[in-house]
């Protein structure tokens, strides 16, 4: 029945998809890159193994971390993306007007480079004049930041690998300080029906930085579960507290100001994961 | 690496999940039944090679399809469940004071057997005093019923095989018809990542019999691309105006008064699939 490939989400569970060929395969410094096409999600982005990012179904994950601390902010100009490569983020972030410098901190400068190559869709903002690729290391990047940004997104690979150092709250400590005093943070942190303890314990550590923790969802087809959450961390403007005149008219998919409350809405077992 | 069942969602897409054992395989009248143990979402119930439920992610459907509209009547007494021989449905049904009975009219009676002897913590309240089960032909019982229920919910297969009438304009008219003059129906009606047509189509038929419509959906995550949706056609109650005192108390662990109405908020691409 031709080539698959198959992610195991967990030990005993995982996705397959059909492969109509494979475009780039390599061992880069820090992790295994393949890019894919598939029949049924386009061009996928694959690092160690998991799906990172699919044409068919990216801009949800890509909405979702970029519109959601952005209309949060009332006036975002300096924003920071620590790691997505392939450059999703970025590309939302330049939906808002208010938005002077957009810059990206991306550890692999294989992943922006085989992303611009074959997810033009998606990377192709990195070229953008506002936009400033820097191929470095998050962590570092953060460490000697200072009140510099209005907004910081950490999109990064799951907390094995290269970004282990990602999910640590000496981490998040090092985001507050390097945001401005009214600034917002946001993290992507996994799903809750296999990986519940990093939500937990994410939120643990965010909550003791940051006056202001909240966490919504969204649903991505390609990710474990189907049902992804993300940690917003904030020292003075709340989610959920965001007047409606305040949002602007936004060429979205997934979005929508509705959506922007709705994703507050957690199922039940998943808000006594923060309580 | 031990004995998996694949589930190919699309022709080029798909779920896998490791098997510790097949509990029972039959050829029934209707359809192949498979009841397996997995490793990942313990006992699975398997219908024509498509997961119908499993034991650790089904209350995220049951509970939604039982509890939204059940909150939208004020005063549910008389519910009949269309399908579900599993009997999650009927299980949170019963979580409601008002209801007085339920009947389960499921076509397949090996669905119910093995139901119970393999999955009781979801098939347990069948035997419930207040339960009326019926091995028949759904859309039968609906053409022969009139002004007879305050909630019907249409807890069926996908829209092949045994289920393919109950996605039809003249099942929802008869539906109407068996409804009293302020029932509320609910039906599932698939995902929108891969059958956009069917939800579109659907809400195109049941607008025109109900003359209140609406859509909401729920993350499962052995469904396909782990985002449901849910059809609700109403004579008279608006899912989206429940009374904040409304809602009682209900031990739950997806559905909360919160979600009741955050999953109508749909996300952009699906808003625009019943524009």
């Amino acid at each position: 029945m031709g080539i698959w490939f198959t992610e195991k989400q967990t030990e005993h569970f995982g996705i397959t998809a059909e492969i109509k060929r494979t475009l780039h395969t390599e061992q880069t410094d820090f992790q295994k890159l393949d890019m894919v096409e598939t029949a049924e999600f386009g061009n996928m982005l694959i690092l160690d193994g998991m799906v990172m990012t699919t044409e068919k179904d990216e801009f949800v994950y890509h909405e979702m971390v970029a519109h959601v601390p952005l209309f949060t902010h009332p006036n975002p100009k300096n924003v920071l993306v620590v790691g997505g490569g392939d450059g999703g983020v970025i590309r939302e972030v330049l939906k808002h007007p208010s938005v002077e410098k957009a810059t990206l901190v991306e550890i692999d400068g294989k992943v922006i480079e085989y992303s611009k190559k074959y997810l033009p869709s998606i990377a192709g903002a990195l070229d953008d004049p506002r936009v400033d690729v820097q191929v470095d290391d998050g962590f570092m990047h953060i460490a000697k930041s200072e009140a510099v940004y209005d907004v910081i997104m950490v999109d990064s690979t799951e907390p094995v690998g290269p970004a282990v150092n990602l999910f640590t709250k000496g981490f998040y400590e090092g985001i507050a300080k390097a945001l401005k005093e009214d600034g917002v943070f946001v993290a992507q942190t996994d799903n809750p029906w296999f990986h519940s303890h990093l939500i937990t314990n994410v939120q643990r550590d965010v909550k003791e930085v940051f006056p202001i923790t909240r966490l919504y969802t969204a649903n991505i087809p390609t990710y474990p579960s189907g049902l992804w959450t993300f940690t917003i961390g904030s020292k003075k403007y709340d989610p959920l507290e965001v007047e409606e005149e305040r949002f602007h008219e936004i060429d979205t998919k997934y979005y929508t100001k509705e959506l922007h409350k709705a994703a507050f809405a957690l199922p039940k077992f998943v808000q006594d994961l923060i309580k």
